[in-house]
């Protein structure tokens, strides 16, 4: 833990945001806090769940399952056997130990506890350093719209395998939601970088921008908003960022990803295969750092997350 | 399964009473109405937990964790590993397997669907050849009262392992209770037997007794109604009826079964080891028959369920 007080913020959906998180984490500590996409929320079986959420605070508590990609390590599955079993749903898997903080947040959240109090208390039982933050406490939904269909993100994502085209995405009540209390109440001058976690730009960190003045108050913060690029020689580590680009209209590339920033961003990390886009990018006004960008092992989280805060450190006006 | 259109209605409460309504399911079928107490019902973690009903499905469908005496057969324990881990409240265990029933019964639950169609649908995926209904479809609640103390009942029964000396018991909600309108729509003379399965007198049948119009309707019915008696030996064959009976005032005998159901049954089977009881019993304008109450095998169950179906038909006016 360095013996900076200044906090960084990092935007994350997923798994490979969370994989930044959790190397900004064994530098920040406590001094991390992590503003997650709850926009893939959804009710199931009458529980809340929030799988961002869900994934960073795993991740962040070193209880992610590595082999799966979602859920928790040494998990069992008598309960999807047994629903099974009855007839019931089994698209949306739920595994034994996942269920338990699926019920003590459901639970809390209809004691009328603040989404972002129950995941303060969530994180705590599993051991979290950072802080991790909703976007916010109000429902924001992301709606798939395929031609004349309309899908909500669960059945997108995980019951139709992300197989439709995307036409548009949506993201219902974004309009209406307010800002983290805490990311509202946050001291001036207490951020030291703001960075976006290489998940997918449009499913994850999108819903976050939606917010209503999350932009404005992110440039108001005054320092460097530096995002890692999620697609890496044309293709998305994980996920269907890629496919959602082509869909629609985008190139999946580096460069993609540094004009969806544009407005936003004042750098972007990409990897190393794709160095020969640095120059197109820093021609839209982007400054561009190269590295090896994939995580694989706990190591290399901590020393991409080292570079992120160098590079936002070097950025930053004298 | 006999030929016999007439049904069998059986009031049951937890595990005895459950072993001989699944006697009684192996003569009747689809013949057996079971009518089980649901003032031992609460609210956990979120979750509508309803102990008897599931104990007699789970007996019915054999499936029935036996070495347990609650509980799935095959059960897994990972959920309450982790709830444990996450400082969860551990005192009433949920098994994984466990979940999926209590998961499919609140979320129907919270749809409006009334608990006899929920249990029905969950007796149906189980397997449950007879018709299994709760009492009431709306909320009783037993309060055990102990000096000053007024305690629900798991708390009183798991929590507390039956500690506290009962005072008084009450069955809050029971006296605007309706009778389940499966029961109050039974066709005149559809029923051939009432039985009083062997449960806690005060704890199992009493709640379902004082529903209103309830012990009207029974004795309406123009069928002999035959209590097995729970207490064996001046023993509960399993919990705390002999314990409670002390401290309401009763010492625990076949006898004062049959003075608690006095103005209710017909006729009352009481163990081979009480037989001594049987002149007294009658004296009380109680027939008796004496045999062996204790069910340890699937036969055992069956061969009660046939003694009590004979003594019946014997006591059937002419």
């Amino acid at each position: 833990m360095s013996g900076n007080t200044n906090q960084v913020l990092a935007l994350a959906g997923g798994v490979g945001g969370a994989k930044l998180a959790a190397g900004l984490q064994q530098l920040k500590g406590g001094d991390l806090i992590v503003l997650v996409n709850t926009a893939d929320d959804f009710e199931h079986l009458g529980l809340h769940i929030s799988p961002d959420l869900d994934t960073v605070m795993y991740t962040l508590a070193g209880r992610a399952n590595k082999s799966q990609g979602w859920g928790l390590e040494g998990e069992t599955w008598s309960f999807m056997d047994q629903l099974e079993g009855l007839g019931g749903p089994t698209w949306f898997r739920l595994g034994d130990r996942d269920i338990a903080t699926h019920l003590l947040r459901t639970q809390k959240l209809a004691e009328g506890i603040p989404l972002s109090l129950v995941t303060q208390d969530l994180c705590r039982a599993f051991g979290v350093k950072a802080k991790v933050l909703p976007m916010s406490n109000d429902p924001v939904r992301t709606i798939v719209h395929s031609g004349d269909l309309a899908i909500s993100f669960q059945e997108y994502f995980v019951r139709l395998a992300c197989g439709p085209v995307v036409d548009q995405l949506e993201f219902r009540g974004a309009s209406s939601a307010k800002r983290n209390d805490e990311i509202v109440g946050l001291k001036a001058s207490s951020l030291d970088a703001v960075v976006i976690c290489p998940s997918n730009p449009y499913l994850s960190i999108d819903p976050i921008l939606h917010v209503p003045g999350m932009r404005r108050w992110l440039k108001d913060q005054n320092v460097p908003i530096i995002a890692v690029s999620p697609i890496v020689a044309g293709l998305a580590i994980k996920g269907p960022a890629a496919k959602i680009m082509r869909e629609l209209g985008h190139e999946p590339s580096a460069k993609a990803v540094a004009e969806h920033y544009r407005d936003l961003i004042d750098g972007l990390m990409i990897d190393t295969s794709d160095a020969g886009l640095a120059a197109q990018i820093e021609e839209l006004g982007i400054e561009v750092r190269v590295t090896n960008t994939i995580m694989k092992s706990n190591s290399d989280r901590a020393v991409l997350a080292e570079a992120v805060l160098r590079f936002s450190s070097d950025l930053k006006k004298p």
